[in-house]
């Protein structure tokens, strides 16, 4: 049961993981507003998006600065390179909002992907940093941008793991992860955790790689409420 | 099917991971050799875990010295605090055998558990480094040793991640899995993918202690064989 429904920006719409939790969000009954530097380009992808989906025009396309603004949720879903400036840019549209951080901060090689060093610590930690009216928390960093835009109509054997220092903030991104999932997300501890979340990215890239899968996480040993 | 049997050594055979994964690995029909510090500690703990196994005297208390020169495949499953003098010490007990690294760097303050900075990247990379003769694997970093203690036959709804740079090493590893869950382990990937998976221990502890239960990692997405 979908207990309340948001609207929801999506920095970074265009992107893969920014359309496909688009895609997931609007499926469950949100609102979303997909951002991107070139709203065209926004609009596009939402018009894309809106095909698929039962309810019309669920889904809007429009600038960083609009999705940023004009939504009490917003997803950062960019690119690891060029974070710092185009977070810091939406510092003012941001003030007040429920931030989630799905960047993930990786490197790849011949022998493979990795996980960058961050400064920050994370990237979730970095935007917390760099948006002191925000209520940063991160989530979605493993689901597999294939899987959300499949047409299975939950990822239910996978879990979203929620980190965040904001224990409201946090408890309203476990509840929106049942758009993706089915169910509640697993409280994953405190913001710093990040820092595990976003590089073990590089292992399930890797998994993909050796088994040609789009592999997820699932944490074992909770019974939670569905 | 359990297709091979090894000799296996634990070292830091007496805490409670050492002692889950050797309860473990002897009930698969492997035999065990736990090492100590003290080689009385080790006895007594062998001791304790034979009275639980259906083949008498499967497990065997000696020094950490012995454990690691009179097996084909060691086990590291020592505290992170003292590892590299540790290690180091052991390099040529350990010398042309496949060595396991289960070992999580973790600090814990008021804020949870979190995972250290290690200069060689993680345990497994610094072990790696520390013995240049030796086969280094990283797995098994997830089990709860609570779980690997408990009376489940095996821990199935759990994976277990390998890494490694060996893939022979990392092969035979896999299959040492299947004595912890019933199944071959994942390959997930380099050895440096260590850097992910030691630390993620910090968000399962964290799991535990908000969910009051002894959580795990499963990847999704995959077909293996049982």
């Amino acid at each position: 049961m979908q207990s309340q429904t948001y609207s929801i920006g999506v920095i970074g719409g265009t992107g893969p993981q920014g359309k496909g939790l688009a895609y997931r969000f609007a499926r469950a009954g949100h609102r979303v507003f997909l951002g991107s530097r070139s709203p065209e380009r926004a609009q596009e992808a939402a018009q894309k998006l809106n095909a698929r989906l039962p309810a019309d025009q669920a889904v809007s396309g429009t600038s960083n600065a609009t999705a940023a603004s004009v939504n009490e949720v917003v997803l950062l879903a960019v690119p690891w390179n060029g974070h710092t400036e185009l977070v810091a840019d939406l510092r003012d549209h941001l003030a007040g909002k429920i931030v989630i951080s799905c960047v993930n901060p990786l490197g790849f090689d011949k022998r493979g992907p990795y996980g960058l060093p961050v400064s920050d610590g994370s990237a979730a930690e970095q935007a917390a940093g760099l948006l002191p009216d925000s209520r940063v928390v991160g989530a979605f960093h493993h689901v597999s941008a294939v899987s959300l835009l499949g047409d299975a109509e939950y990822l239910k054997d996978e879990d979203v793991l929620v980190c965040g220092d904001d224990a409201a903030a946090k408890g309203v991104v476990q509840e929106l992860v049942r758009a993706v999932t089915g169910r509640i997300g697993v409280d994953a501890g405190a913001l710093r955790l990040a820092r595990q979340l976003e590089p073990l990215t590089a292992v399930l890239i890797s998994i993909n790689k050796k088994y040609k899968t789009h592999s997820g996480l699932a944490v074992t040993g909770l019974t939670r409420s569905h």
